[in-house]
């Protein structure tokens, strides 16, 4: 799997999506499609799709929508010239009432006439633009996955879903503070501005040294914990909203767009 | 009106809704609730709220989505702490079947359990951002309606809505165009950057002083005329979709959020 990402790195978008697609690559997309935008995925049936757009809608930080499929068309014709949902993700997560029940590489045999796809906006996109730079993000310089704590923040209801929001902490050395805020509010598509900075326990965080999700990732002396709005917050909403089926990208496995990182708007004419 | 008017300007947002709901108020709202965000309105039965909602997901620049009610709840909860969108709007057009069958300054009889309330942002944002930096808009100099124009810039579709895109056009100066559109690009949820400047004739516009909706205005030697996308595209997508009944605001006549202009997201907790 090590050298295939090795390989993918230096390839194109849509050789990348080709190996996905071939079942050929199933691991992390943290690097590859360079450039282009990374997003999550949340698959539910038309009878949820209204009440979760507006949820997106209602809580852009955590939930930026960068594209919406027709009902029953698996081809997200806004965000890739030949971009099928069901089989160009490395890796699903496969929720039933609510619960996790199974993780898989192509979803084929269960899309649905009535299914909607949604891509929401992931943090790939500022770290990018951080580390252009010359900001380290530690997790990334570790290979491994960036913390992730329940906070709590309420998210803005809709319908049945809701919940706490989850963020994302990234330790950023303090003379750095101002410009990581800055550059990220850049990226309103990618959780824009920090929701907080300092005190974890000010939103809930009791022990910084373990997240909900993710892996620890050390707070030096001299850096201030940073916490974004986090992706993963819509899999908690689902938690909550218990619909009979809903699929979601596996973390760190996301959607690679043609869409460039920096593009004003994330939709293709198709 | 105009005494009424003068009487508003100086008054809070609050203050402003309060005298529209009692009917007292009728007008455009130019220049009311300042430094308070101020939205389209197009209000549909929840059979079209998810292809509309679509709609404006696919069309950021002309459809900026800044508020979504919950079906069949007239309470713009996410956009006002007491903003009651039967009532708040100086003046309402109704839709039937796609064709505008009557102006109205209150909708409590026609409301419906399963209408949904969509909010787009407009150009009052980034026009008040312009004045602020010394660049003059002139027809708000002139108190006239901005020159709109059905462009040959296509949407992309989403179910039966569709159709071009319309533009607002104001004449910048040559040496002020960089600035206007950094500018204007700052603010995505009032349309963002230009979508061209220069010959009208390249986005199908044949006759600059003969706009399609709003009052001519000059073009002088020395400016550029620049074209944004405008709020006005969902009422062509309308007619092209034809809804049994759609209600939108008149031209002008704006729903005044409890949202500052300048804010990063424009959603209220509730």
């Amino acid at each position: 799997m090590n050298q295939m990402f090795n390989q993918l790195k230096s390839q194109t978008t849509a050789q990348v999506r080709a190996e996905i697609r071939a079942c050929a690559y199933g691991g992390h997309t943290a690097g590859l499609g360079k450039n282009n935008l990374q997003a999550n995925l949340a698959i539910l049936p038309a009878d949820y799709a209204l009440d979760f757009m507006r949820f997106c809608q209602r809580n852009p930080k955590p939930c930026p929508l960068v594209g919406v499929s027709d009902t029953g068309n698996p081809m997200m014709q806004t965000l890739g010239r030949d971009f099928d949902i069901r089989t160009d993700i490395p890796a699903y997560y496969v929720y039933r009432d609510g619960v996790l029940a199974e993780t898989v590489t192509d979803i084929t045999n269960l899309w649905r006439d009535d299914f909607v796809a949604f891509a929401l906006g992931c943090s790939f996109t500022f770290e990018h633009a951080l580390e252009q730079a010359g900001i380290p993000v530690w997790h990334i310089e570790n290979n491994t996955t960036v913390p992730m704590f329940a906070s709590n923040i309420q998210t803005v209801p809709a319908g049945p879903f809701g919940g706490a929001m989850v963020v994302s902490m990234r330790a950023i050395a303090d003379d750095r503070l101002d410009q990581v805020i800055s550059i990220s509010k850049r990226f309103p598509m990618a959780h824009g501005a920090p929701v907080h900075f300092g005190d974890p326990a000010a939103i809930g965080i009791t022990d910084i040294a373990a997240p909900d999700w993710g892996d620890p990732a050390p707070v030096p002396t001299g850096t201030t914990p940073v916490f974004w709005a986090c992706g993963v917050t819509p899999q908690v909403a689902i938690t909550q909203a218990k619909p009979p089926i809903c699929i979601t990208h596996k973390p760190g496995h996301m959607l690679i767009t043609d869409i460039a990182d920096d593009a004003e708007t994330t939709i293709i004419h198709p």
